[in-house]
């Protein structure tokens, strides 16, 4: 058994001694997650986080191993097949996003998330799924049900791939926060991973835990607000975003053509992507170098659209609210003063509605996926959910801070801010 | 007077605040330096290497203001205009670097160097330029003239910017080291900031600081040897080089056209790129996705180097020898024995020569530039060369460490190193 | 104008370059602080956590510094002297502290606090008193207001010397994070100060800042309940406290006399220090050597405290409860228990009580020093109290985190365990 | 089996998983090395440095535990009672180490060295030798041989204790780093044990660690320059031999006494300390009291000298060569002239002469007892002395960097400065 090592600006180390970790790690679906940046454009506001979806996927791998390491440790059996489950949906868990992340996700195939690509990937006519069957034929099919949400082995591997308390998670924090050079992304890994336990084959924290979740789940609330919803960022993705719309109308209506981006993209931007390989053509380099040409194409739009986001010259935020339903009015009048100004308002007027919960009770609402809560256990030995235990916790959990940001060019900011502050 | 703060994985933060300097990095000349990799494809090997020259610019233009505020402050007076070709020289140096860096480096644009570029992007219609004008119609050229070595004004300032002990090194010494996650690049570079001093004009280090220097040194030494000649990734980059001969080549002989690039690639490839804004066209993600769509080009040679490149499936390195004079026997049966295997010698079997004297005293040899070498003060109060001072530094100066490695496709390694090993 | 540079674990470089400063430093009077520990008996628990107060006070000079050079830096004018006043305060703010730090507080001199001798230390005959002076004459008394709260100059000074923002907690949360091997006190030290303004010559930070404070307050609530407040560390004060209490009863009964005790600990023991002169004799060593002696001792309760206290035979924690009153009646039956067993219970029952706000608005009570609040200023540009804005700082704020427990020797855990939970 | 986790600054957590570990660690001779500081005096020049033994006690069982972890996982096959020995070695090498390290060893106990000690205390009536026999009536005796270098088990044993690659010096190297905040001790600790192999049960380190090694020794290398033989220092260090000196006369002449000493330096004071008891009950505090006695001493040289070091009121360097033999005349004259100014040239004069190898081969000098040298394997795979695949480390093995150094005190300087310049 060779053991390899991968240097990492995390971790240290990385060591991975199966085989068919490795043999996932050198696929072509794998090593394309090297061109998909983890942060999408923040690296335009954080100069650091040019870092992509390979390393954190690699630190997602290496944090389940300390954690199933952990568990066996302390004196709970884990089954071989659950293990490398386990091992690989942590590895595997990013595979099926596209370009730019999160940032273009909802636009490139409108029907399908990025996780539901990881599940097609897995399961799919790929290298990934050769080796994966290699190990167990039935392996494909239990990642993606680990993936899915329909897992039917133990509950904490799902818990461990995707939940509040989740891998993925835990090396995102750390990752984002030493790259983009911040420091609120520190939490103390080791010792959180140290307070581990099962519980009726669910994860739950020990009581002596719960401060480190509560400094783990701050640290994501405090890169919520700092990083992920930063205004600049924001404002670069609805360039990015802005820009794609205004492709993808044109191609539909023949203005745009094969000759103008790189042939990758010409099953996304047609809208006919629907198989595994023609998904996995695409990644930044794609939207970049075609990005690049539309700053010269003749559709004054999309040419001016494309070199804002390349020169970053952003659209300037003015104002934010709560609820957007308080300032319908006001957001139909700046629409007429942006058009009469010039300017494109399906374009070049966003309404930007940020909304995060660090933690999430699901208390008040329903309907969407709930993500597990994060259990501990009280001094008397009964797990509860945390927020029974913690009042941080429960204070970022008791509602959601939220945003709402209007972006409109530099030109017609100082118009569109006295609209929304009149009365 | 506002003040920029760029927050920085090496620096923690980069303060900037003056105008003009903020004007520099806004222009798209130096936004371009987002796109080009600082270690070309050394992420290959240490996944977190994935930063670009942007950041490094910065980092460079940051220690060159620490160095000049310690210098004022140690009582060296330097006059408003120096200073400011000193921090524009700084935050420029590396303006014309091309796609990979040093990588692709004399194949792209063989007659110029990046520092030629460099210049001509100073001296020519650009943004940069015409922000440098506005600070004094004889800025870009005094700026040129600190990279080409012909700087009129005092000594130091282009021994800041371009010596062995300079704010160019000692920042991508400090940040290769954290983004590859490993520890060799470390040296303190406050107190090796600290201890610098002028006589003459010319930078000379106090006494007490010469170890400070040996730290740093020898800091550059062990990166050479654990990262920049790092087998795996100088493969990976004769990869890429052989790729982009073949294409080359193909493109005089009609085998390949605009169709197969994008847009940018076309003036370098075919030869005719004079012209500083044809040059700024081009970047990493020209090449990449030239790369991603060569693998379906139908000349087998192109479309397997492509598809190497882009998998990461690498030559060999099966040999090391001193000086390639010894084995030129030998080579000349290998290439037959490539050959005959059914692969071109010409892009799979690569001679790869490197060489470094991690500090240079150039007593030995002459002809090339020589890069000014570190002078330091004796208890005497003597300016000297430092090997004068330190042994640890004459010992890593006394020779380079030198290797030549022949790389081969994996099928044939063991035959080839038969060759060599034979006697 | 010579400057002094300080290595510093925490800081890298603490830079001193005004005479006076660096003459305070040098007074017996603050060199006496190496021999003071920060965290009291802490390394018991925390093995790095041997650090001194002297380090501690350099680093809240270096903030002080780091935040006035802010504040003029963002144009707002600090008159020379106040400036004085700000970096005297900050460097001298504990130099009144005596053997363990808040361990032994009360119990040494019963009448005086830290912050009085402090202030005695300043206006009385001493070293540095006389380097003040030599700045101005009534250099002395300002700062000593500046301590008592009673200063009348500008508001700014005794907030960032004293209040819940200011450069003490910020030097002691990242020392005893990094001294502990914890990483709970961790924030981002140079946003914070770089957030700081004046307003009508309050502190009041930026809207921006309000996530660094966020941090920043969460850090000083991780550190209390995992360092601070722990239950090792806490016993292993109670042997100290007991021990001493032990040996003064002894003092006064004629047990103990001179020649059990350094020279130093004499006035203190026997009630009769009331001078600086005699204060400044006694630091940790006196008190160490003589628990060294006393475990020779005749009587046997100070011979086994001190060899429990040497040894950390510590008494075991066995309950905790929100309040004593509610538990008078068992704690009345736990003492006859450890009486009965053969221990005396005035040293071998101890009840603890902790209780921290990491942020108190002192809405409920009052009576107490307020210690000032954080303001921050609001979109709209109002200063408010920083809970109007945080909702994490208003859920610390909110109620205190108590506790009480009850410690008793190892062999009586078990029997005194069942009186509190009978019922 | 519970597993104890120490919070260290260095390692982070240092694990402890075996009985007889946790109750060597509680022994009170093992927590007497919390009252030694690791590095004696140096705190006064570097602040921070004030950690004691205990710590780096645990951090050289903790990087023992992984290199024998490593070991066994490259597949060199450890017995159980030798694991034991070299875990236990490790934790209690510097057991044996008296008040201030090695700033006072030689002469409290003249004819006894720490290792020494350590052996007696190892094989002596302690409870260390207690808990070591509960395991194997034998071990006391292996650890002493270990120590001694003369254990009858595998090489590698001695060789991780106590070489030129030693789980000491690679904790010390880091720890002291740390805390004195400089960079100098950093290496790759993570790589240099990852790298280490046995041939023939000797320690040999892989081809591909060569530069983890290098790194290693010139961190040592730059340590002994920059840290331990700093000469503000060294000028402490002999400010207090000559205090111990002239206190050990004094009391041979009856002008000292039981009074002025805490009664665990009697022994050693009186030179009739041979027994374990006796100097297991001498640490810091005794002589940190008993200075500050001294300073109201009667007879003044004692008082004076006492005072210095409480007040660091330091003897100055004025000089420096390379062999003191060179010099003799001069001293002799500096002899009379010191005597002649009023201070006792026994005391006021101070020689100190510093030699060091970063790295030694033994190839010029015999007689004293080596140290093993460190062993690579080529390429050719033959296990060769590391300074034939090395510059850096020839270059710091080829000669000791050597110093002499003439202390004596602020109001002579000049005049002795001038005898030795004058020719």
């Amino acid at each position: 058994m060779r053991e390899q090592a991968y240097r990492d600006p995390v971790h240290g180390f990385i060591l991975v001694n199966a085989d068919y970790l490795r043999q996932l790690i050198d696929t072509p679906e794998f090593q394309r997650l090297r061109r998909i940046r983890q942060l999408g454009v923040s690296y335009g506001t954080y100069h650091g986080a040019e870092h992509s979806r390979f390393g954190h996927s690699l630190g997602t791998l290496w944090i389940m191993q300390q954690m199933l390491d952990r568990l066996e440790h302390a004196g709970f059996s884990i089954a071989a097949d659950v293990r490398i489950t386990a091992l690989c949906a942590a590895l595997l868990h990013d595979v099926g996003h596209g370009p730019f992340s999160h940032a273009l996700e909802n636009l490139l195939t409108q029907d399908k998330t990025h996780e539901a690509w990881s599940q097609a990937i897995i399961t799919g006519e790929t290298e990934i799924n050769k080796v994966l069957r290699q190990v167990d034929e039935s392996l494909p099919q239990q990642i993606a049900d680990v993936l899915g949400g329909s897992y039917a082995g133990p509950a904490f591997v799902a818990e461990l791939v995707s939940s509040q308390l989740d891998a993925d998670r835990m090396d995102y924090l750390l990752r984002d926060s030493l790259y983009t050079g911040v420091t609120y992304g520190h939490f103390d890994l080791h010792r959180l991973i140290n307070t581990l336990q099962l519980v009726d084959q669910h994860v739950v924290i020990q009581a002596k835990g719960v401060v480190a979740v509560e400094e783990y789940v701050l640290a994501r609330y405090f890169m919520y607000w700092q990083v992920y919803f930063h205004k600049a960022i924001r404002s670069h993705e609805l360039l990015l975003r802005a820009a794609w719309r205004r492709a993808v109308r044109l191609w539909q209506e023949g203005g745009l053509s094969a000759q103008h981006v790189t042939p990758g993209l010409v099953p996304v931007l047609s809208g006919s992507c629907s198989d595994v390989g023609q998904y996995l053509l695409v990644d930044d380099y794609d939207v970049y170098s075609s990005l690049k040409q539309w700053r010269y194409h003749p559709d004054p739009i999309l040419a001016d659209l494309a070199d804002r986001f390349l020169a970053r010259r952003l659209l300037k935020p003015i104002f934010k609210a709560p609820h957007t339903s308080d300032v319908a009015a006001q957001l139909e009048q700046a629409r007429t003063l942006v058009q009469n100004s010039g300017w494109d308002p399906d374009y070049y007027l966003q309404v930007d509605h940020t909304r995060n919960l660090a933690y999430d009770t699901y208390t008040e609402e329903a309907g969407a996926r709930r993500v597990p809560t994060i259990r501990a256990v009280t001094d008397a030995g009964r797990p509860v959910e945390v927020t029974k235990l913690s009042e941080p916790i429960r204070a970022v959990a008791q509602r959601p801070r939220e945003a709402v940001n209007v972006y409109v060019p530099q030109e017609v900011v100082a118009q569109v801010r006295a609209l929304f502050t009149a009365d």
